[in-house]
């Protein structure tokens, strides 16, 4: 991790380690805060994603990275937590049909609570996260709307808010950006999305973790790539590994 | 714990183990519905607590008690989290002034953050939670206007939300009363406040927890009990035990 800088007004970021949590990270460093990324480990798998956050936050040199344990097996309802099917297949333009069995309830809201107690903790005024509405793959979370209500509700939730104090601003750089436009800002501020991890479904080979390219999450990544003419250097698992495997 | 029936109408309520919540969850019976209670274990320092809620939670007869382990000290900021000493000895009139250094940041917010992520997951649409904003100690989360600020958030935050289904109601049946209102309402509703625990800083005796008699909550709950002209049944340190602990 780098250092810290008290010259530099300070900022939460939550870093899932996923592509849009890195490069909005990134954003943050580039508007000049001192970063404290904060993570969360909810269940085993979850794993992969936990580990490419750390790769990340190293990589980008942040001050503090954080990572917060959280049992949401007891609160269940998502296929990311539950050991159900992650739907596979479904082109872009389907997914922002309805809300996918992958969302897992009021996530952002609880994550952005952490993020809120955290920046109250640390003295920090903004925080960062890397959703978008474009490509938002049907989360009602993902909403300026949603983002707006929590900024409000944040002042009013706050000791700092409370007495008068500096208000919490909520950033989400990415918001209206599409899956193209963030491959190529991550390109701009030098992210290397090898480092990342997106796939709902990731398998092992070699040793080394593959995406399936077939989730929600792989299909809306590899179409920002192919969009802004550039490579993902993920590894995918090859097609005819992918026909085996169900979903 | 009792039994569910499809009949009543669902509700999530935040149990602390705390009188508030105890008379809050058995206003929520009282109003007709089907209690699925949801507890935070936070570390060694709340166990009295928890095991509060869990005594309360039974002799209600809950359809259902939920205990989701959070590990607030990777947040810190809080007496209740850290270990800074309690204030002890504050009347009530001064606990109104600034925000006490038992306030955990945006506390409630995490919490009714979960709770809105279970209410979603089991088809509830009330939340229930034992906030009062008279004698509140100075919690800034405990105000009607962030209630209100966070029930609008809830509605974009969700899938039931964003697809125009029904929406959540946040209820704090105890907001606009007193201690003393609280306790005569605990008699009227049959809640059982031996059962539940309030200090910030218990002592063993005889194998038996006591209270301090002397912190903020401890402080509040006395007073209620005295307004209210009656006994409170917990047992609390003898006052020459009392002068010679620290805070």
């Amino acid at each position: 991790m780098g250092q810290t800088d008290s010259n530099k007004p300070r900022a939460v970021c939550l870093l899932s380690g996923g592509m849009d949590s890195a490069v909005s990270t990134a954003q943050a460093l580039a508007d000049g805060c001192e970063v404290h990324a904060l993570s969360f480990d909810y269940g085993p798998r979850h794993a992969v994603e936990l580990l490419a956050a750390r790769r990340v936050a190293t990589s980008l040199g942040l001050a503090d990275q954080r990572v917060l344990r959280l049992d949401l097996r007891a609160i269940g309802g998502s296929a990311l937590t539950s050991a159900i099917d992650v739907p596979k297949d479904r082109d872009a333009a389907a997914m922002g049909v309805g809300v996918p069995v992958t969302y897992v309830p009021a996530r952002n809201l609880v994550f952005l609570s952490f993020a809120l107690a955290l920046a109250e903790t640390i003295g920090a005024r903004a925080i960062y996260l890397g959703v978008n509405a474009i490509d938002y793959s049907g989360y009602p979370d993902c909403r300026p709307e949603f983002l707006d209500a929590f900024a409000h509700t944040a002042r009013l939730a706050t000791a700092a808010g409370a007495e008068g104090g500096a208000r919490f601003e909520i950033r989400a750089p990415l918001v209206a950006m599409t899956k193209r436009d963030i491959v190529l800002r991550a390109k701009q501020l030098g992210v290397d999305l090898g480092l990342t991890h997106t796939c709902y479904d990731p398998a092992m080979v070699d040793d080394l973790v593959h995406a399936c390219g077939r989730c929600d999450a792989c299909v809306l990544r590899l179409k920002g790539f192919a969009e802004a003419g550039m490579r993902d250097p993920v590894p995918y698992l090859p097609a005819a590994e992918r026909r085996t495997r169900g979903g």
